[in-house]
């Protein structure tokens, strides 16, 4: 189970374990197991969400113990001066954008020496990847963990665009900020990656759907997972909540849709 | 119909023709006539295309006159020289966003005086909304005046389709960098009020399906219209296109799923 948690980040086609990517490759394979054969409760309902959530501590611990860096949760002195960083690189991403984000000013902001932040996260990436990972954890995108869990996958679903109207209800304006700065001067890399992840889980849940309810057709896989992917973006979020409409408004709305564009009837 | 050419940001509750918002406001009253009684090939053809393309010759004969401003197409070389300077506007904006966009560094960057910018366009803001009109003729957004002569209202959404992706299309990158400079800076109030135009054009479409094919229901009009402006959106289509789609098969794409939110069938 362990290697089961790594992100798909660290994988590779000729490893035996793909964590997140593995039940994505399962999901491919028309079955809900994950290829690697963990047990129930261990691998399918974890690895959706640490698609989202990199294994800071796994990938710290390897790659940044040479360097110092230290494992997360170390003792709650440091889990408050990590949140505290966090929360600094937040704000600073948000106003400034991912090319002046530097160790040295979110070390100011959160007013800790750079060797804390270097110590605590390792290099710029490793704090940017935290970064992401905080957010995933503030919007509760841990709830991913319950969306394989579900016997039908129409609820899977649904459940799907709950979490994630829940994860863009957040800080609506702290996202669009952020995603803008990666389109303006790049550095999204991360905020690509973890789009495409969301395709992939999509993808997986359309193929159990057409398993238990015959609909989409197979050579329609592609179409209907895209147009999902288009549905549930943040944007599509934005654009449906104009006019005042809450999240679960939003949601109510996608999954309408969703039903619709899916085949199973509204 | 002069009047009926006015771009609806010069209209008011209290004036006799209200241009775009005119043919919006009759699809509002469950007509397909402009409020204004013009007649047959007058307004309703341009209309649609007038939201997206403020009228800003008469614009600029109203208010600039006095301080210089030249009407448009005053002359071939005249004509030229609006170009280079729309050209160089749009690369400046691409660029470096809307803060840092003056009239200076346009007159630099088309190699003309400051003056000839101030002669052709009038104030800063004029300029940038003429910029917008010109990215409009550029993608071809005049097809929009064809959209509202269709009989049947579902050809009109499926050409209304069309038209915005081949829009979306001429130049996505650039479109992506304009759009998110007006995100993390501001300055895009022209582009956010062009959506809520494209938005009023499908109610006005979706009021005019449901006449003749009495679909979708009265009360489902908000939604139903919310949906159709996120899967037209630009961001949306840049979705779609993940994966080599050509501009033709987005459109198709949007075209099935519309056709299944409208409630019409696939």
């Amino acid at each position: 189970m362990q290697s089961c948690l790594r992100a798909p980040r660290s994988s590779g086609p000729g490893r035996a374990c793909r964590g997140a990517a593995c039940y994505i490759a399962a999901g491919r394979a028309q079955s809900a197991r994950p290829l690697c054969g963990a047990g129930p409760g261990t691998g399918p309902a974890g690895d959706l969400y640490n698609m989202y959530k990199h294994d800071v501590k796994t990938g710290a611990t390897n790659r940044m113990r040479s360097r110092g860096a230290r494992p997360e949760g170390a003792g709650s002195a440091d889990a408050g001066t990590r949140t505290r960083i966090l929360e600094a690189a937040r704000e600073l991403v948000i106003e400034a954008g991912f090319r002046r984000f530097s160790i040295g000013k979110v070390a100011e902001r959160a007013g800790v020496s750079r060797m804390t932040v270097y110590y605590q996260f390792g290099t710029r990436d490793e704090l940017l990847r935290a970064l992401f990972d905080h957010m995933a954890a503030r919007g509760r995108l841990d709830r991913l963990q319950d969306v394989f869990e579900q016997p039908d996958p129409l609820d899977a679903l649904e459940q799907f665009i709950d979490v994630f109207c829940g994860f863009w209800a957040t800080d609506p304006a702290g996202m669009r900020r952020m995603r803008a700065w990666a389109r303006v001067e790049g550095g999204g890399d991360e905020a690509r990656e973890r789009d495409r992840w969301r395709r992939q889980a999509l993808d997986t849940i359309v193929r159990r759907i057409r398993e238990r309810h015959a609909v989409p057709a197979e050579e329609g896989q592609d179409d209907v997972v895209s147009l999902l992917y288009a549905l549930t973006s943040f944007e599509s979020y934005e654009y449906l909540a104009e006019g005042g409409r809450s999240a679960a408004e939003v949601a109510a709305l996608m999954k309408r849709a969703a039903r619709e564009i899916t085949g199973v009837g509204g």
